[in-house]
């Protein structure tokens, strides 16, 4: 049998996609209602349709790992780990509206509002949102009341107007305000930053751990946040469409300045090693235990796609 | 002094709602955000406009009059009121969208995409919504982590794909599928009552009440959401838009069965008289403590506006 470090970091994040994929399936099937109410069928199919998309599913990734660092019941994290899936495609679903970011494909496929119309497309997200709270707090997600509490908890705050969705309008004003570096990075730690910081918070906060250990994997999550950002912002100067699964040079064609498109490709580069080696050593104290966490801050600032 | 039997019911149902928009007006203002983030200023007013509007504050008034029922803790049934009118906003907010429903005016004032823009009113919505699970599960909400989990979870329910959300999915679905009376009823049931069933079962779950109190109050919500609809429905056959501050005869003009339109106007007349009854016989129990409850099921089902 081989370890945790043989195996490639890509087929380990594949293996726990899957089971993610899994969950989400059960969670959104045809008994997410109970029997007797009338089944609002074409938006359950255009819920299934944003969330069933074949993601890579790195946030749930993140819950999981972080949980499994503090010894949190693995059953428990997996269902925190799809809500947090739930909230990031409600996310995308809105992103992509034509009142927004106006994406006709996410993935190589239609985005929901292309592939069914766009009143699905806002109610699919509205409900994915508002499903995820019913996940978390759920008797079925076996956490004590305290926990759980501040499981929503911190999952309405990154998802919020002080976290995702502020970072999204602020985003969208970018192109008349033209923010300065200070600004573009507060807006990407809200908009792409705030849900996977909590991703890799909800772990400590799962096993009741310390408040050091909570902030310490708040701190790493920021870290590969703002990575993931960088990452991406490289990808959009210099992938194309086809390997993107869609479309690319989207910021440059709206006249909107990214990190790297304001100091360059090498720049960008040094800055993601150096988030890289952030990300490591604030795991330092973790030892062994946090191998796939720290692979994973290198996947997320080295991928190219 | 006069007793509450005393004060017209329109009377206590304003002073209620004056508490309340202060409430909300202090939730919204600058202090939503923490001081260190970029504010989101356009949002921020977007979502004031969708909440500071004049409502008449009815479900927020159904959960402090269910709380005070039981002797639960005022403050925290204000602050679930809040947090409650803050969905039933996001719902209208994105039911105005021009995807949706399309409706310029709302109380006479331009509605929020009309106001600000579409990325606005759905970022707004999807705010308020996010931000609702935040002023319960917040540590100002001086209730037990076991009872606001239970109004946690319950929102949600109410809130999601088999409440609200799901009723207004069905509801845009009804002019391609005719949904039959009883089709008809179940969808109304989730669209307008599963939130006002919750506003009633809200105070019940917020004083820790027995199960049968609880179940109590939500079909008296039940029972009171239904004549909503039903007053609702009469009034886009009767009234006009000057009375209404909202356009009116829509559901004619889109070919949208109701209940009223099926039925008749007397029909309609003599249902809404049979909920009144059945909603005030379920208040019997609780005696003059509930007389404030009983006006307002009467009062839902008169209204000429």
């Amino acid at each position: 049998m081989m370890t945790s470090q043989e195996v490639p970091f890509e087929a380990q994040l594949e293996a726990r996609a899957q089971i993610i994929e899994a969950l989400l399936r059960r969670l959104l099937d045809e008994r997410l209602l109970p029997g007797e109410i009338a089944r609002p069928q074409r938006l359950l199919a255009a819920m299934r349709h944003g969330v069933l998309n074949g993601g890579k599913r790195l946030r749930p990734f993140l819950v999981l790992e972080s949980a499994a660092l503090f010894d949190a019941d693995p059953e428990a994290a997996l269902r925190v780990a799809t809500a947090l899936e739930c909230v990031h495609c409600y996310s995308l679903i809105h992103d992509d509206l034509p009142a927004m970011d106006d994406d006709d494909l996410r993935r190589g496929q239609p985005t929901v509002h292309r592939a069914f119309d766009e009143a699905s497309a806002i109610l699919a997200g509205d409900s994915l949102l508002t499903y995820a709270f019913d996940i978390i707090a759920d008797e079925a997600t076996a956490v004590p009341a305290g926990r759980k509490l501040a499981l929503v908890l911190g999952l309405a705050r990154a998802a919020g107007p002080g976290g995702m969705a502020g970072g999204q309008a602020l985003d969208l004003e970018a192109e008349r305000t033209a923010p300065d570096e200070g600004g573009i990075i507060r807006l990407q730690a809200m908009k792409t930053g705030a849900l996977i910081r909590y991703a890799c918070e909800a772990g400590a906060i799962l096993a009741d751990a310390p408040q050091g250990d909570r902030e310490r994997l708040a701190e790493f999550g920021s870290a590969i946040g703002l990575a993931f950002q960088l990452a991406d912002d490289l990808l959009d100067l210099t992938a194309d469409t086809e390997t993107m699964g869609k479309a690319t040079g989207k910021d440059a064609a709206a006249g909107k300045a990214t990190l790297a498109s304001l100091n360059g490709v090498d720049w960008t580069r040094a800055q993601l090693r150096g988030l890289v080696a952030q990300a490591h050593a604030l795991l330092e104290p973790y030892g062994e235990r946090a191998a796939l966490l720290k692979q994973a801050a290198s996947f997320v600032a080295e991928r190219t796609k």
